[in-house]
C-alpha cells in the first residue's frame, strides 16, 4: 500500500520535513496547514519540491469549525473554504480534511450539519476537491466516527466521505463494527496513530502523546484490516502529534515512522493469512540469549591493539569486568582464534568480553540471539530499514550479522549448529577453542533479561525496533522514582519467553548516563545457595530500613529475614509468586543482577528499584545540578 | 506559623534532602517512607540528623491500604501498623498519615471503616501515636474529605483526626464549606499543594504536576484561611510531587518551597485584614517599566573596560544592539556620569545599554520597575529569601537595589522623583546628564511587555518569584508549536497593567537557547504609521502564505492586507479587539517587537508565534540534532 505521513509528525522547517520524509521512502504527505503558513515557499514551490522528491500531497489539513453554525457564520466559513480550495489547486492536491466543529458550532441538529456540509460539498465539487469529514473525539456535537458517517451518508454527495482516524476512534473505545457498514469509496482518507494507555482528556492525549503504530498499546492491525475489508484503497497515512518527535531529528523520526507502516502492513497480511500481501520476510523466531558482549573499558590492561596478549590467562591482568565475572562464578572457557575476544561461561550464560572495543568505561556493546536462520533475520531487518552490519568474518567462521538498535547496541543473530550431536551447540563458540564447553556448576546460570538505558529521543523507536524485528510483546511503561527523577521502564518479551529486555528511559534532564548503568540479569534456581558460594562478590548494599519494611509488609520468618539481610537480597511478591534478587556494584556502565523466580513470578522487582537507584546514586555522588543563573547571565563588573 | 515539607518534594538522597530543607529555613519535615527505606541511615541516625539541623519530624507518611478490608487482611494490616508505630518511636515522631484505601478494600460500608480505624486508633494510642486520615481523590470507597471526616467523627477517638490535603480536595472541586464543621483539634494535619488546571486523571495529575502554592491555579489562601478559622494549629506543610522538582537541585527547590509558604501566610493575613499576622512587608506597588538594561555582547566595539569612550557619540562605533535601537527611532539621550552606560529613549521607552557587562552575545540583563519606595521593595524581597543585590552607587546617585530573578535577570526598583515639578521624572536618569529628557516623537513608544526564556528547572520558581514579590497575576500556560518543539508560555500582569511579563519555557531538549531569544515589546498607537517612518528597520520576514491564510480567515479589505504584507505586520483578533505586531530580526539573544493594541485586545498574539518561531529557526539553521547512537557506543574496530 502507499505510505503517507502528516508533516506535523516530524520537526524542522517544511523544507527540512519534506527532505526527511522523502529520504525515508514515503510516497506522500499530508500537508499540515501551519507548516505551509509558516513557510517562505509558495504553494507552487511546495508542489514543485514534492514532485522533485517523488512525494504526492495526499491531503491538505485540517479545515476546522465549519458545520453546525449560524447562517451568518456559514457565509464566512464558505468564503474561507473557497480560498482554501483555490490554494489546493496551487498545491496540486484534491483532498482536504474537514474536522468536526469543536469551537463555533451552536446548532446541535444533524439536519443543520447535513445541510451545511452539503453546501460545502457543492463548492468542493466545483473545485474538483474531495473532503474527508472526521469526527474529533472532542467535537462539540459530532465526536464519533459512526455519527460522522451518518451525516456523510445523508449528505450523499460524491465530494464528501469520512476520514477514519484511529486515535479519535480507539481513544473513545468505540466499537469498530460500523467500519464494515461504510462503503470503501466513502472512506475518503484514513489516519493512523497509536498511543500509550493513559487516563488523560482526549485532546491533551492526542496533542502530546500519539505514537507510531507498534509503539503504543492499540491493535492497529485490526483497525487497518477492517478498513481494507470495507474497501478502502487510499494510503496508510500517519498523523502523530508527539512532544518528543517534535524535538527529535526529523530524519530519524521519518525512518521510524515509515518502519511502523511497513511492519503494520505486514502484520495485517499475516493475520489475514494472505501471504501474497506480506511485504516482509517472516518475523524472526528467537530461541534465547546466545551471548551478551561487553566492552571492558579503558581500565582494561590488555589494551585495544587488537592482538591477543600472552598474559590472557593471568588473573592479575584481567579487566574489572572480567574480575566481576570471575566473582560471579564465570570461567573463561576460550579466546577467539584471531581476535582479542574472550568467552566467559557459567551454566548456559555466555558473556563475550571484546578487548578490541574502545570505550571509556565498561559496558554492554552487543546482544546475541539464537535464531533458526541468520540470513532470514538479516533480510527482515533490512526490509525494515534497519542498519544491518556485516562484520568481518573468515572462511570457516560463523557469519556475523548484526543490526544496530536505536541506542547503538548491536543485535547479533546466531544459528544453533545442527548435526554436531550435541544438539544445542552454537557454531560461533567453536571459534573460541573447544566450542560450547559449558563448565559444570552447582548453581548454573542463564541470562534472564538485559536492561538497557535509552536516550530520551530513541525510546519509542527502540520499542518499535524490537517489536517489529523480533516479534516481542511489550508491557506498559512503569515509573520508577530515583533520587534524580523518574525512570520510565518498559519490558519486552519473546513469545516463548526466552528473551526479555527492559528499556529504561531516563529523566529528561538526567545529568549523566553513568548514574544509570545498564545491566544483565542472571537467573538461578537457588539464589541464597549461589550467594553462599560466591564469597567476595561485591554486591550493592541494601539498607537495614528496607528489611524492617519488608518485615512489616510480609511478616517473614525471622530466619529468612536475617538471611536476606545478611546476603543483601531483595524480595518482591506478586500473587503466589516470589522474586529474590541481588545487584552487584557497577563496573563502568554495567552491573549484574542475580535473580530467582518462584511460583511463576513474571516481573522484574520494580517495587525494589528505588532501593537500587538510591544505592547507585550514593556511589556516584553529586547532587542534580540544575541550571545556575550565573551561567546565563552577563557578568556584571560595575 | 511553623513550616514543614515532605521529603518527597525535593531530589537527592535523604541526607541531601534534609540538608537542603534545613538550609532553606523550614521548621520540620514529613518523612516519606521510601526516603527512609532507601536510606542507609538508621531511624535513630535520621532522628539525630534532624535534631542537629533543627528540624522536627512532623509526620511519617504514608500508611496505605488499611481500612475496608476482610478480617484476614485486617490482622496483617494491624501487624504492619504495629511495626510502623515502633519505627516512629525510633524516629521520635508521633504523627502518621493514613491514606484512604485504594487497593485492598473490598467492603464498601462506612461501619467497617469506622470499626477498623477504631481498632487502629486503639493500637496507635498504645504507642502514643496520632493518625491523620486522608481521603485520596482516587480512594476506592473514601475519596472526599467530608466523607473521611464523617468516618473520623464516628470513630471518635483522640488518636484519630483528618488530614486535609489541598490537592485531593481542590482537584475534585469539592466545596470547602465542610472545613468549618471540623473542630480544629480533629484536623490532625494539613498538606498544601497547588496545581495547574489540567484535564487529567487525579492520580497522574497528583503524582507528576503538583506545584508549590502560588505556582499553580488554585486559591490556597482561601483554603488555609478556612483551616485556621476552624482552629487548625499544626504546621503549614507542603506535599508536592513534581517531575521537574525531582530532577532539580534540591537546595533551589527547598528555597522556592519555603518562599511559597511565607508568601501564602502573608497573603492569608492580608486577606483577613489581620496586620498582626503579616509576615512580610507589603507587596510592591508597581508603576510601569522604568527601563530595560541590555548587554551589548562581544561585538561591542567599546569594549568592557568600564571607562566611557570618547567615541561614544560616533554612530560607527556603536554596538549592534544600539544600531537596532537607532533603527527603531531611539535616540541616545545621555551617558552615565561615571560608568560606561548609555541611555536610549523613544517616547516613554527607556533602554539602557551597559557596555560594562561582559556577555558573549547581546541580551537582556536587567528590568527596572518604577516603585513608590525602593527600600520597601528591597525589604519584601529580602523577607522572601530572594537574592538582593546592592549595587555600587555614590553619594548623590540613586540607590541601586536589585533582586536576582531565577533565570538570572536582575530586577531593579527605582523611585519616581517628587518635587521636581515634572511629576513623572525618574531620579536615576539625572545621572545620565539632562535627566529624563524624552525626545519628542510623532509615534511615541512605551514598553508593553518583556518576554524571557526560562531554564527548564526554574520556570515554576520564576512564576512564584514575580507573583510573590510584585503581586502580579498569572494566566494559564499556553503551548506554542515551534520547529524544534513546544514552547510553554505564561504571562504575568501587574494589577494596573503597567507591567507585563511573558515567561517562556523551552522544549525539554532545546539544543541551544540562542534559537529562542528574549524580546522587548514596544507599543505604539499607530504601528503602520510608525513603520512607514522607520525605513531600513530589519524586520523578520513574514511568509506570503501567512497573508493568504489571514485573508481566508478574516476577509480583510484588500488595501489593508497589502499594507500588512508589505510591512511584515501580523494580525490577531479576539472578540472586538485587534492586535498588530511586527518582529525585528534578533541581535544576539534579543529582538524587539512593535505592537499596536486596538479595541481592548489584551493578549500577545500567541496565534502568530509559530510564524515567528519558524522564521527565527530559518535564521539559525541546523536541524534538531537528537542523540546519535555513535556517541553512546564503544567504537568497534574488529
Amino acid at each position: 500500500m502507499r505510505t503517507s505521513i502528516a508533516t506535523v509528525c516530524v520537526s524542522g522547517t517544511l523544507a527540512e520535513k519534506l527532505d526527511a520524509i522523502a529520504a525515508a521512502g514515503f510516497d506522500g504527505i499530508e500537508l499540515f496547514e501551519t507548516d505551509l503558513v509558516t513557510s517562505p515557499l509558495s504553494p507552487e514551490e511546495v508542489a514543485g519540491r514534492c514532485a522533485d522528491l517523488g512525494l504526492t500531497i495526499d491531503l491538505y489539513q485540517p479545515f476546522r469549525d465549519f458545520e453546525g453554525v449560524e447562517p451568518s457564520v456559514l457565509a464566512a466559513n464558505l468564503r474561507r473554504a473557497d480560498r482554501k480550495f483555490e490554494l489546493m489547486h496551487r498545491l496540486g492536491t484534491d483532498r482536504i480534511l474537514v474536522c468536526s466543529n469543536v469551537g463555533t458550532a451552536t446548532v446541535p441538529y444533524d439536519e443543520t450539519a447535513v445541510d451545511q456540509l452539503g453546501r460545502l460539498a457543492e463548492l468542493a465539487a466545483e473545485h474538483e476537491v474531495v473532503m474527508a469529514y472526521e469526527a474529533l473525539a472532542w467535537g462539540k456535537y459530532v465526536s464519533t466516527y459512526d455519527h460522522a458517517w451518518r451525516i456523510v451518508e445523508q449528505v450523499a454527495h460524491p465530494a464528501l466521505g469520512v476520514c477514519l482516524d484511529s486515535f479519535h476512534i480507539l481513544s473513545r473505545g468505540s466499537s469498530l463494527d460500523t467500519i464494515a457498514d461504510i462503503p470503501g469509496e466513502k472512506i475518503a482518507y484514513a489516519q493512523l496513530a497509536d498511543a500509550p494507555r493513559m487516563n488523560l482528556d482526549a485532546l491533551s492525549w492526542s496533542r502530546h502523546y500519539r505514537l507510531f503504530p507498534g509503539e503504543g498499546s492499540w491493535d492497529l492491525a485490526d483497525f487497518v484490516a477492517r478498513m481494507l475489508a470495507a474497501g478502502y484503497t487510499g494510503p496508510l497515512s500517519l498523523e502523530v502529534f508527539n512532544d518528543v518527535f517534535r524535538e527529535s531529528d526529523p530524519r530519524v523520526t521519518a525512518v521510524d515512522a515509515r518502519r511502523s507502516l511497513v511492519a503494520l502492513e505486514d502484520e495485517v497480511a499475516r493475520r489475514n493469512g494472505d501471504s501474497a500481501l506480506e511485504v516482509l520476510p517472516a518475523p524472526i523466531e528467537l530461541g534465547g540469549f546466545s551471548f551478551v558482549e561487553l566492552a571492558p573499558g579503558v581500565s582494561d590492561p590488555r589494551g585495544s591493539d587488537g592482538s591477543a596478549s600472552e598474559t590472557l590467562s593471568e588473573p592479575s591482568s584481567s579487566s574489572d569486568v572480567e574480575r566481576m565475572l570471575q566473582a560471579l562464578g564465570f570461567t573463561e572457557t576460550g579466546s577467539h582464534r584471531r581476535k582479542n575476544v574472550a568467552l566467559w561461561q557459567q551454566g548456559d550464560a555466555r558473556i563475550v568480553v571484546n578487548h578490541g572495543l574502545e570505550a571509556s568505561s565498561a559496558g554492554i556493546a552487543a546482544l546475541g540471539f539464537d535464531v533458526r536462520v541468520v540470513r532470514e533475520a538479516a533480510a527482515r531487518a533490512d526490509a525494515l530499514q534497519n542498519d544491518v552490519l556485516h562484520r568481518d568474518h573468515r572462511a570457516g567462521e560463523d557469519e556475523l550479522l548484526a543490526v544496530r538498535a536505536p541506542d547503538g547496541t548491536e543485535v547479533y543473530f546466531s544459528e544453533l549448529s545442527s548435526g554436531t550431536g550435541g544438539g544445542a551447540g552454537r557454531r560461533w563458540t567453536a571459534e573460541f577453542g573447544d566450542g560450547d564447553a559449558s563448565v559444570p556448576s552447582a548453581h548454573p546460570l542463564r541470562i534472564d533479561h538485559v536492561a538497557l538505558v535509552q536516550p530520551w529521543d530513541r525510546v519509542e523507536e527502540a520499542v518499535l525496533f524490537y517489536r517489529s524485528l523480533l516479534d516481542l510483546t511489550a508491557t506498559e511503561f512503569v515509573d520508577v522514582p530515583g533520587a534524580s527523577g523518574l525512570v520510565r521502564s518498559r519490558s519486552l518479551v519473546s513469545p516463548a519467553g526466552g528473551i526479555r529486555l527492559a528499556l529504561n528511559a531516563l529523566p529528561d534532564h538526567a545529568r549523566d548516563d553513568s548514574d544509570y548503568p545498564n545491566h544483565i540479569a542472571l537467573v538461578t534456581d537457588d539464589l541464597l545457595g549461589l550467594l553462599r558460594r560466591l564469597d567476595g562478590l561485591p554486591l550493592l548494599e541494601v539498607p537495614g530500613n528496607y528489611y524492617d519494611d519488608l518485615d512489616a509488609r510480609y511478616g517473614l520468618a525471622p530466619g529468612l529475614l536475617d538471611e536476606l539481610r545478611a546476603a543483601n537480597v531483595l524480595l518482591d511478591r506478586a500473587g503466589d509468586g516470589e522474586f529474590l534478587h541481588a545487584y552487584t556494584r557497577p563496573v563502568g556502565r554495567v552491573f549484574f543482577e542475580l535473580i530467582e523466580r518462584r511460583g511463576g513470578y513474571d516481573g522484574y522487582g520494580a517495587a525494589n528499584a528505588p532501593v537500587r537507584l538510591a544505592a547507585q546514586r550514593r556511589l556516584t555522588g553529586a547532587l542534580p545540578s540544575g541550571t545556575s543563573p550565573a551561567a546565563l547571565l552577563p557578568s556584571r563588573t560595575t
